[in-house]
């Protein structure tokens, strides 16, 4: 018997999920209820290529010996020090015939899993890539579970493209839950204007928010932030510095969205915050035990989120908001060029 | 002028704030809206003190040393490791002619805000502290902010127990305010028999739900939770072993509450919890990104909550439910006991 959630995957320790194991079981043969996906591309978690591409200097030879070296020790792409992984697309190669999944052979899909915990092995030595960007060429092959979820992806976008909205398509997805639950909230997204502040900007205008501000660390950011028409103010703030993004912002918002990708964001989010209202985090390098102190330490009553990359129908927002968003498609396109 | 947030006290890095703080300064003049208390006792927070004891093999004498250069080194008791701090009771000493607390000299009172964002200064080298225990005898002073909270001590609680209770008291105050939004909701408490997990179940009951589970490692814990009467199941599980924890609890509950603190009980939490079911996070060992990508990878549509350990109220709450609860008050009697 498999795992619908991949037990039988875990190679060590025994015993824990796959996103927790040291190492997974990568081995091509597929159970009753997997899927084996023949893999074109990976497409790295922000925070785990940040931090790769900072430990090696931006040696891209270095920063792609490494990838390899964590896939082949660990059977899957999770790095070590960030704990994040990414997601990827490629064909549907062979599917059990138990798997709940829906898939045919020949699909071309997205996971919507994290890479974290999903089984991967790769044959082409990543020879496709330089090591310095996120999107990974790839030839190599990984495994679904029963209970994985993957999208087929759309025929309307390019294959890099719709990979780099589903990457982020739970943000967009628990900001227009979030807001909806408010009247007429006043929303600051920070990092606004990147792949899931720009989706979650348009989610949260679509949910009815009253004002949208984005806040961004630089000129250029603002600059194409305006241009894009997604936020109703634009605000230039570092958010590692809370008395400075406090100050910056002015009215607190009700709702508090932190899609920037360094650490150090928590304290800052909390005091841009209204009592009574909401941060969602979405970045992989917060702190829990920033977050939980700082409120605490500010005596801030604020709800505070930890981001969870699923919610149903998640996919289908996200690229939706893409589809009729052209600020969205305009902030995507810049941040593909300047990888 | 001195900033209500404390940020005059930051020695570095300068513009974060105090809990965030490498160093603060802990001298004892106040200004004008601060308030010094003569410290009498700290109640290290439960991850930092097992971190210090298990990294010292339980040598009292060296885990003593490593809280007196912990202090004197950053001007306030916030373990480097787990990056948390605790409490402190002590007497009111001298109050700021513009401090807004509502305090004056002579008041005792427990601090409600972190240690890790209050200037401590001790005089006394520990001298009367084994290193065995939370607990901590103590001579010196700390600081007060304009924005830190303070309760008076009841006068019908001995210190350590009042101090025990406030010490997580923002536990029950957010578990009943998630409970409450939930229609008559199964609650499971992880680490039920431990200070903030029997609070959040008495809050719990309180607060409305139908059905409690009470979740403990162990028989002498199961036993002890048993007889306080506090939880309508026991269940003995290691929080950690997700698939076993969700095994043993069977139907999935609509609130489960993490109140364990060794790390590893993210995806345990989650599994165990239905669909639009809330996770609320107390530990401090809590991994965020293991909370966030566990949540994806099983395609779990949960709400997970980082605790905040502030609400309005959450004192007197806690207070109300420890003296109306004589099964609350037998647990962390023998927690005392056994400390």
């Amino acid at each position: 018997m498999t795992s619908p959630v991949g037990l039988h995957r875990v190679i060590e320790p025994s015993g824990v999920l796959p996103q927790a194991a040291w190492r997974l079981d990568a081995s091509p043969g597929i159970g009753p209820d997997e899927v084996r996906v023949r893999v074109e591309r990976l497409n790295l978690d922000a925070a785990s290529f940040r931090q790769l591409a900072q430990a090696y200097d931006g040696d891209g030879a270095a920063v792609r010996a490494a990838v390899l070296e964590i896939i082949a020790t660990r059977g899957k792409m999770q790095n070590p020090v960030t704990g994040s992984g990414g997601m990827l697309i490629g064909t549907v190669d062979e599917v059990g015939p138990d798997s709940p999944l829906g898939l045919k052979p020949g699909d071309r899909i997205a996971t919507l899993v994290s890479l974290t915990l999903t089984p991967l092995a790769v044959t082409d030595g990543l020879a496709g890539w330089d090591g310095r960007g996120e999107q990974v060429p790839c030839d190599g092959h990984a495994i679904l579970f029963g209970r994985s979820i993957a999208a087929v992806l759309p025929e309307d976008l390019a294959p890099e493209e719709a990979l780099a909205i589903l990457d982020v398509c739970g943000a967009p997805a628990l900001t227009a839950r979030v807001v909806s639950g408010y009247r007429e909230p006043r929303v600051a997204v920070l990092g606004a204007a990147g792949k899931s502040g720009s989706l979650s900007l348009a989610a949260a205008r679509r949910a009815g928010a009253r004002r949208l501000v984005g806040v961004v660390p630089g000129d250029a950011e603002a600059r194409r932030l305006r241009e894009s028409g997604l936020a109703d103010e634009v605000v230039l703030a570092d958010a590692r510095d809370p008395v400075a993004l406090a100050g910056a912002l002015g009215e607190p918002a009700d709702v508090t969205v932190v899609c920037v990708d360094v650490p150090g964001c928590e304290h800052g989010a909390i005091l841009a915050t209204a009592d009574r209202g909401t941060v969602i985090f979405f970045s992989m390098a917060t702190s829990f035990a920033s977050a939980a102190l700082g409120a605490e330490g500010l005596a801030a009553d604020v709800t505070m989120l930890i981001g969870n990359g699923y919610l149903p129908g998640h996919a289908d927002l996200a690229l939706d908001l893409y589809r009729t968003g052209p600020g969205v498609r305009a902030l995507f396109a810049h941040r593909r060029t300047a990888d």
